[in-house]
């Protein structure tokens, strides 16, 4: 059973996740290479469904599907257990890790990325981001739904097929709460939506927007946590991702693959995370938080500064990014 | 002049470091091994004393330097340049990067590392910090100081000669802020320092505490942020560690050696970041909150949903972790 335990000099949980623990000596030495690589063993390959937790999701042609979520074969979190917090004798707070860790496999082929692939296919992976997101935000178990993909070794993929993951948690991330409280504040004081207000600001500025459509803008951020940091805000004001229609999901799997296209060419193929950010599951229709996606390519690690002080160094400036990735 | 950007959405500052600032193209591809890696052209090396700025602080005897402090050959911060805030045309905010970046270069042997150094250097090491903290938060021009240490390049090391840094900032670092509230907050309702009441329920639950010594303590974290996350704290209550003594510095050098070699042998020589927490250096003597060191071996690399929600993932058990630490 994964366990949630609290730390009380940050107000943090962290997963300490059993199903994937490692004995201290293992960590003795630098980790071997993923075996899972290559295509032969790859279990998210075509042939060798049967090697995943069972199928939750799938979209299938002729050919055979085209998308699949199945549950992580080592979830960081499991949907059983006690959602009450407890303490031990001497005050350490924790609680069953309750939630849900679901894979979404992109794209039947290896070697598929998302900067490459067909227009159709990227929408297919998109509609599945929502008919999985709709369905977790619906389950009265968890708090926070995040939806995130790590692409390439350094963005922290252990497998190379293409893939994205979802996570249901039983309790609000504190990171989440202060960006709400840090809107609400807004809010209160201008009536406005701190990423509405953003959104004009940077629209007025130009000189960070990377991308416009009718319903979705990209910019590089004014004040970056790493290098090419870069948001995807819808225009409309909306608080949790989970309301978003199919059109609009289909536009923003298009303006998504045009930026990640750029990406792709301008950095050549850099590591990448990428993260929707979604009000709390049952904090709905709120006037003051506004979903959005960040991406973080990971060309430059986090030392020991940015670790410790939370202040990060970024040492390409973001309207050069803007301006790079633009023309791309 | 490196620059400081406000991010409205996170309220976190971002040092966009002009001095080391990099084309966008130039992040194209993988980047390349850094060629001061070798002694052969090390700047830190003895003899190649005119290869760094000038010298601010170093311990000799006969044979040399043994502990030598310079200014950062490219500083995140400089302190020159406009302590005020202004706002763009279109409401970003900014301000002068100023600060103070210094290095620690920690023996003249460019193979030495403080696991294996005799006891006598580590003090002169940390006899620097000490020296180099109290100046720095003496400053008026101040209101932060971190010193942090990068081990190894997968923790963000540039250059392979034994160093510390310490960074001068001229904001109270959010995550900070963060915690020095959540202390205060600890205190308001308890009376007691959130740390001092952290130590003792180490102390009484034993199972992560790996050293004491009569004023200090050495246990991995309850809810880490990385595996074997430990952290080294006074057992005397302060909030500013440069009102440390001489004596207790000595006493501080010693526990974080016998740590170190445990580390060492215990993981072999890992990866790792420490860094000293302070309060911001104008709030002295504060009641709530109590200086620290944490230290973060950087073994696993954090994945999408770590840097896009803040909760790590922790796939060893803080009680295994001490219990293998301190048998080593």
């Amino acid at each position: 059973m994964p366990e949630l335990r609290f730390n009380l000099a940050t107000r943090d949980w962290t997963i300490i996740a059993t199903e994937r623990a490692k004995r201290p000596e293992d960590f003795a030495g630098k980790p071997a290479a993923v075996s899972s690589d290559s295509a032969a063993n790859c279990p998210f390959c075509p042939g060798r469904e049967s090697k995943t937790p069972p199928e939750i999701y799938a979209v299938r042609d002729a050919g055979g599907w085209k998308v699949r979520v199945t549950e992580n074969a080592f979830p960081a979190l499991r949907p059983t257990g006690d959602p009450r917090r407890s303490k031990d004798a001497f005050g350490f707070e924790k609680m069953d890790g309750i939630g849900k860790h679901e894979v979404i496999i992109e794209s039947p082929d290896h070697e598929a990325i998302i900067a490459t692939m067909t227009q159709a296919q990227v929408d297919e992976i998109y509609l599945a981001y929502r008919q999985r997101f709709i369905e977790l935000a619906r389950d009265p178990r968890f708090e926070s739904v995040i939806l995130f993909k790590n692409h390439g070794r350094g963005a922290g993929t252990s497998l190379h097929h293409p893939h994205s993951q979802i996570v249901a948690t039983p309790i609000t991330p504190r990171t989440l709460r202060d960006r709400l409280g840090i809107a609400q504040d807004h809010f209160d004081e201008t009536g406005n939506c701190l990423y509405c207000d953003l959104i004009k600001m940077e629209q007025a500025a130009k000189e960070r927007v990377i991308l416009e459509t009718d319903n979705f803008i990209v910019f590089t951020l004014y004040a970056p946590r790493f290098p090419f940091e870069t948001w995807i805000l819808p225009k409309f004001h909306h608080s949790n991702f989970d309301t978003i229609s199919v059109e609009q999901c289909r536009e923003l799997a298009l303006i998504m693959k045009k930026f990640l296209e750029k990406l792709y060419k301008a950095i050549k193929n850099p590591d990448f995370n990428y993260a929707i950010y979604s009000a709390p599951t049952k904090e709905r229709d709120l006037e003051h938080f506004h979903w959005n996606i960040k991406l973080f390519p990971r060309i430059t690690s986090m030392a020991g500064f940015e670790v410790g002080s939370g202040i990060p160094i970024v040492t390409v400036v973001p309207e050069a990014a803007a301006a790079y990735l633009k023309n791309a």
